[in-house]
């Protein structure tokens, strides 16, 4: 039966994030309304899997979803047919064949995340009126190069533990950053990107939450080392709102 | 009395266009929010007059509006605490003190428009998901320098009978176009900029209407001029939808 991998954005302003729901009124999550637009494609009953369960709010430039049915399709048709069928908050950008055996999760080998920030907005200078769907604002005034010093210091294995929600039911809390950046991108805006092996529940909130401390002159960026060595949440900055947040890409190399 | 007038965003997607409704279960509209922003402000009944009556679904970065309270306040303070109380969809970027005999609509001297055309958007090229609500999209490739070439035609002391909806109820249709221009802005993306003293009921979106037929080879740039003598609204292009429009600036002069 083939297998088809789906590249798909969206604005998750209006989703109750990717993770279907299972209660008798089910939210509005992205996996159901893409499972749906699917289902009325191929004219059967199938499971999308999603590589990242983005959360309620987080947007989507590249995730990556992966379903079996048993009929073939021209990917391009696919996209298109799927795309007809979708809200306009969704959008299905690429179709492609893949091995019976592709797993949107367990075969990824990096992904890259994208948390855009306008700071110093404070006194009459307002938030973006017409980005403010996409980026969380602050009125502290941010030093984007003190953040990037510190961010340096998140890349390579580390143990996450201070950067994940207590109770994050998993084994271990080690992943591998490969890069982490800070970037002014205008007049008091500010991004930054990163990309690992894999993330723990709230981890790239909680690493911007961190870096804006540092940003605001609360935390060095020296005091980093520290953070990741507490492995205890407390050590680390708040959790920053989801509108700012984007899953850019999922990387599964030659596959 | 003081009279304050305030310069006002909004993104008008979830706003029924900027005039009150006087039925029993009023509809939002951004004039009834932001009077009521107001009034809870200055903390009596205010009556607040919009330069434009922008449409259902139309944008503002630069709408001015007006209204007299018996109490003065810091024009500053007066703003923040206006903003203080408005929905995220809606802004107050400047307040200022002016004449108890300003109008905001017959004292206007200019006011700009914008449009935004997302072009060539089809066989997976898709419409802008994150810039929906703020850009209209056309499965056509356009020409922006044809649509150009007829926007410079525009300019000018012109009847516009044919850029208004049948019963717009006006005494005359004679407007002055100061400036007409389209450029590209970025791959598949181009924007209209119409600056005049004064515009029909959905003459802008039907000037965009008619550059998209220019830009798409279904009319001449010389055709232009046919459109504007026929003084009948079925020789122009259709009315573009609302959501690439905004209103720009409103100017004053020295008042």
């Amino acid at each position: 039966m083939p297998r088809f991998r789906l590249t798909v954005a969206y604005d998750g302003t209006d989703f109750h994030g990717w993770q279907k729901q299972s209660a008798e009124e089910p939210l509005r999550t992205a996996q159901m309304v893409l499972e749906e637009a699917v289902r009325h494609t191929v004219q059967e009953p199938v499971n999308v899997m999603g590589a990242s369960r983005t959360d309620s709010g987080v947007h989507a430039r590249g995730q990556v979803a992966a379903f079996t049915c048993s009929l073939d399709f021209p990917p391009d048709r696919l996209a298109a047919a799927i795309n007809s069928r979708l809200p306009d908050d969704m959008q299905v950008r690429d179709a492609r064949v893949v091995p019976e055996s592709f797993s949107p999760i367990s075969d990824a080998i990096a992904k890259g995340y994208s948390y855009r920030i306008a700071h110093d907005r404070c006194d009459g200078r307002l938030p973006p009126l017409f980005a403010r769907r996409t980026t969380f604002s602050t009125p502290y005034a941010l030093d984007p190069s003190l953040m990037n010093d510190a961010a340096r210091r998140i890349i390579g294995e580390h143990d996450f533990a201070s950067f994940t929600r207590l109770n994050h039911g998993r084994e271990t809390t080690v992943r591998t950053i490969f890069d982490c950046k800070v970037e002014a991108a205008g007049r008091r805006l500010c991004r930054i990107d990163v990309a690992g092996n894999g993330f723990l529940h709230n981890m790239v909130r909680i690493i911007a939450g961190t870096l804006l401390e540092v940003g605001r002159g609360k935390l060095s960026p020296e005091a980093i080392e520290g953070v990741l060595a507490a492995r205890d949440r407390s050590a680390a900055g708040p959790t920053l709102r989801p509108e700012g947040l984007c899953l850019m890409w999922v990387d599964y190399g030659q596959a």
